[in-house]
């Protein structure tokens, strides 16, 4: 988690911006955006944006109410809209340089043909999905939850990551000993199941998350994380299934590495 | 025409970068990048840069033969696919820095989740666009110069702009004195026809196009700017109309111009 009080010791009279995502791509964890966002507004002069991409669909965000909040970002993809589009709320009042030069498109602040496609699009599926969030995120907590609770009982040297109960809706992430993340996912992907490990955003590389590592999980613990995802289309059976075949998976996998024959001889 | 001579000239030991538009958005004049690579190339270090959004799809461009062209960008909705995405062709060799930073997405050029249908979509159009591009421009040429002379004959005091030869295919372009050219457009669109005037970069603008005005084309003329674009979806009865309606549009507006009355007493 993101403490204010960390946040307040990094401002400086130099500050100008300060970014916090709203929750964690990785983990899922909540940040504390009111409480950052106080500490922002009270002790220097910067403006305070907040990556939304996880959240606008799933958490509400009263940004009458959060007046301390100057920006917010958010991508479509990430409640069923299309790639390659979103959004940005700017408070009125507050500077916006312009991100791409050489045409008066919206409004000055980013040149280039509008993808009107694209926007229609973003704003039909967040209407939908924030009329739906309620009733899906309810969903989606007892299933995160039931995910949870089944891999710490069914699976041993399982570790949750993130914060137990401030976190998104569908993220159930964990870290396995002796497990190499990647040859999880792959047997997972056999099993006909999608999951991840790290960042999406660095897939490919195998460098452990920089995000475990922030939160002191040990280097070896953390090349062994696992991020379960659920969406508005996930049913309980695809828990069940879950629950079912990483149990065995983790095992096999186990039994083939060299550094858990080692630790448990 | 951007004459290779005046690229020359502007070249000093400072310039790292020349961008020139393949073909001009407003009077579709095609500049000779030919020449015009070459002289970077000979008398500069810099790299060259060509925007080819006006006539990849177009235009024969070899790139291979090219080979003075590090940078080629474009956009799809230029050729029919989906808007909010392009390409942009780097020559092996050539450094390019990051566009947006925060993910390895794209190999570290371009952050973000990338937009898959986008990509797909540019390519297939692009790939369509260019096995018809031949038989396209063929009937793109007749039209436009089917509707250049008949303007040039049915509308007085017309003034074809750009290259009159060396344009692009689907682009007649005129100015017409003592005609303002937003009412122009709206007295079309009332007859079903979709023209432009300036650049549809800075629609709403009431400022003359600057590209006009660097062709010393007077002000007053500028104003009076009228672009017919002609695509894969135009036939010889769309130009007949506009030939029909034309000359009658224009000679009711000079007729209640106070400018026009003032100087043809």
């Amino acid at each position: 988690m993101v403490h204010p009080e960390d946040v307040q010791k990094a401002l400086t009279d130099q500050t100008i911006l300060v970014s916090v995502m709203h929750a964690n791509n990785e983990v899922g964890t909540i940040q504390p955006i009111e409480e950052i966002g106080r500490v922002v507004k009270e002790k220097s002069r910067a403006v305070f944006h907040v990556d939304g991409v996880q959240t606008i669909a799933q958490v509400p965000i009263d940004l009458a109410q959060l007046s301390t909040i100057d920006f917010l970002s958010f991508s479509s993809h990430k409640f069923y809209g299309p790639k390659g589009a979103g959004g940005l709320y700017v408070r009125k009042g507050t500077r916006l340089v312009s991100f791409m030069h050489g045409g008066e498109h919206e409004r000055g602040k980013r040149a280039g043909t509008v993808n009107v496609a694209g926007a229609v699009g973003t704003a039909k599926a967040l209407a939908l999905a924030v009329s739906e969030r309620e009733e899906v995120s309810k969903r989606e907590v007892e299933l995160r939850d039931r995910l949870i609770s089944g891999i710490r009982h069914h699976v041993p040297m399982s570790i949750l990551t993130g914060h137990p109960k401030l976190r998104l809706p569908g993220i159930a992430s964990f870290c396995f000993e002796y497990i190499e993340g990647e040859s999880l996912i792959m047997n997972l992907d056999v099993e006909g199941i999608a999951a991840s490990t790290g960042s999406t955003c660095s897939t490919g590389t195998l460098e452990p998350s920089h995000v475990l590592l922030a939160m002191e999980i040990p280097l070896e613990l953390a090349l062994g994380s696992c991020r379960f995802s659920l969406g508005r289309g996930n049913i309980s059976e695809d828990v069940e299934k879950v629950l079912e075949v990483l149990p065995a998976i983790i095992s096999r996998l186990r039994k083939v590495s060299p550094v858990y024959e080692h630790a448990t001889q």
